[in-house]
């Protein structure tokens, strides 16, 4: 029920262009209340965190605390089944290992006239963590934030989860525990935004705000930016598979559908030069619809923006890969470094039948948080950078200085900022 | 004029906080405005293009195209002064040469178990540049732009600029040829950001756009921020200079005056363990303002958010210059390196009294786009990273997906997903 696109029909490029720009997301308007709500969090702190908790979460801060406390951490955890706990622990080792490797140099050198110059690395010193509430509160998205930031060297990781009727996924703080974050806050929503950027009685501000959250979180991430820095606002999630006919067509229908369970508006795509392995996926996919415990949210996913892209090559595949610029992007081919030397844009690309996307959300080691819609033309996943920035230092002597100064003075005479020239030209006894 | 706090005072620690809050930007609220303009040029494309070039610059592109000729190009290189012109090639060779260093590298490796894992950077494939018109329009600046974007291998760099009544600064364009940039249209605000975000009937969409605007631009930026790409969003320019008592107080005033002279709402702050010297350093202030072209902007600056503050030992400067987070730092102090060690947020490091901050804002080789308003607490000047983007890539083989299965299908399922659980079991022959 997918929409089939063939290269070879002559309104290919037409209908190809239109599925590149169908919206997938009912944008909300909830920018007046989003400010409401920071503004009141702004001048009352914990008494709005306390107004608000009680209001959507059904959570009364004078009978509960806003921290969770280490013990209630201890008490969750021993809830949580210790095979989730180990598989949790094996996916953080392998996520610490990979990030490490991450981690930026500094780069303190002179030029051939003496001039030093250089990029300097540090940790952000603080950094919010926004965890969902719900159905979609993953203890792996907890990994893949959290890791990344204790890599990077920060200092004070602090994580806000709205707790509705008082309940937080125990795993999610099984999560934490194991990526070493102790500094847990149940609170949500664009109030807990709030609370992390301009901080309250109760809660230091932070420097950046990441993590996942509905339309109200990422409504107010936005508003905040500029205060805080902030992660990508994240879409709907997606998986593009480029598949030749050697294929199970029971593997791919698979992969196909652990994106489109994940949301109504996700979006699964398949291209092939094998118009019989496509319809094969198609069939299976309706087959395997039908045993998922998230079916509905899947058929829709798969009925609204499912897609098979017929190719006559499959070389041909790569220019529309790098239109489409998938979040994922699985390469079930013979030669997929032939294909890969030429993908440009993708967030993540899973390599060879062998390597499901589904490695990559859990414990391959690399993060999972991706750009969606498009945006891997211009932005990439979650790393160590995220956590780091860089200062650059320009060191002179009195000889340095005299080579640089005429140009220097002369451009900012041309643009006409003659304090610039002078304090230049001071140093040198010139005029300025 | 400026104000003085001093660190013995008792009420020290409550003036610098309330210091560090004091709001420099007149805030418009211009979303309304720049939504229509946006709206009307996805609609209208050129027509609407035409429409506010006419309105707001006095263009009429029934009579300019609106593209700028490479012989329009040539005409006004031959009326920049060949100083001028040497000077930009000067500059434009050592950014080019600095920011080549920064040119990330892919890592791709295999780990213990042979999983392989990698890091893959590629050059954004389009990136627009906004150039202000007007007073504010640097060559500099298109220089700090645009070559990084170049050194990245980003393939097509297009310049939008207001031409207001038609005139565009001719070593705005110099600055742009010798750049390697020759895509330019003479269009500017809300409307030539809508046009590089969406594209009209003559300009190709990009997937970036950076640079400096006014209220309507930075408004505009925001609003596309997600189709495309956005640098930061800057705010008026600061610089925080730390001073001991070994400086001649004339040298420090002129760095103050040359960041007061940029905008009413620029920021100099002097930090010293010397009363004297900060005494002096404000009378050679008042002497130099009076010298300067641009002495009303200056002034005002100056008066309203300059500041000279005292403490007892210079060691105490770190940690206010880490909650300043100041754009530009000089350390205009025997032994600097002592003080760097400790400092953590600042967007570029000034080092030893040799080394005007001026010498950074065009021949130093680094950047001069920085972040300003303490965004350096979280984020980095611009650099060639701000133009590429990594994709991540995972490998596995049978045996490897073997090895990481249990834990994949474990979390899958402890999160609800059971088709995230099948895609790797159904390899297995697993149940799901």
């Amino acid at each position: 029920m997918a929409i089939w696109l063939e290269q070879a029909s002559q309104d290919f490029e037409q209908a190809f262009a239109a599925f590149l720009t169908t919206k997938r997301e009912v944008s909300e308007d909830v920018n007046i209340i989003v400010r409401d709500i920071i503004d009141d969090v702004r001048n009352r702190g914990d008494e709005a965190l306390a107004h608000y908790s009680l209001k959507f979460d059904g959570l009364d801060f004078t009978k509960t605390s806003m921290r969770v406390t280490a013990e209630e951490i201890d008490a969750a955890i021993a809830q949580v089944d210790p095979a989730v706990l180990d598989a949790l622990k094996f996916a953080a080792a392998r996520i610490e290992k990979h990030h490490a490797r991450q981690m930026p140099k500094d780069d303190i050198y002179e030029d051939d006239i003496g001039v030093g110059l250089g990029s300097r690395w540090t940790a952000i010193e603080a950094v919010g963590l926004y965890v969902p509430g719900g159905t979609a509160s993953y203890p792996s998205s907890v990994l893949m934030n959290a890791v990344p930031a204790k890599v990077a060297g920060v200092e004070r990781v602090v994580m806000v989860v709205p707790a509705n009727g008082g309940v937080i996924n125990p795993a999610v703080l099984a999560a934490a525990r194991i990526a070493g974050v102790e500094e847990i806050y149940r609170i949500g929503g664009a109030q807990a935004v709030a609370a992390l950027a301009y901080g309250t009685q109760t809660i230091a501000p932070v420097a950046k705000i990441v993590g996942p959250g509905n339309a109200y979180v990422a409504a107010a991430k936005r508003h905040v930016f500029g205060t805080v820095g902030i992660d990508m606002i994240a879409g709907p999630s997606e998986v593009l598979v480029i598949a030749d006919k050697n294929n199970n067509p029971e593997w791919l229908a698979a992969d196909l559908l652990a994106q489109a369970e994940h949301d109504e508006g996700a979006q699964s795509i398949l291209i092939t030069d094998d118009a019989e392995l496509g319809r094969a996926v198609e069939q299976a996919v309706e087959r395997q619809l039908k045993l998922l415990s998230r079916s509905k949210t899947a058929t829709a996913s798969w009925r609204d923006f499912g897609a098979i892209i017929l190719v006559d090559d499959l070389a041909k595949s790569v220019p529309l890969a790098n239109r489409i610029a998938a979040e994922h992007l699985e390469l079930a081919v013979d030669d997929p470094d032939a294909l890969m030397a030429g993908i440009r844009n993708a967030g993540a690309i899973f390599v060879g039948r062998h390597t499901p996307e589904v490695i990559g959300d859990y414990v391959g080691g690399s993060n999972h948080v991706l750009p969606t819609a498009r945006s891997a033309r211009f932005s990439s996943g979650l790393s160590v950078l995220d956590f780091v920035k860089r200062t650059s230092i320009l060191r002179l002597g009195p000889e340095q200085l005299r080579k640089l100064a005429p140009a220097a003075i002369t451009l900012a005479h041309s643009e006409g900022l003659d304090a610039h020239a002078r304090s230049v030209a001071i140093r040198l006894n010139l005029e300025g």
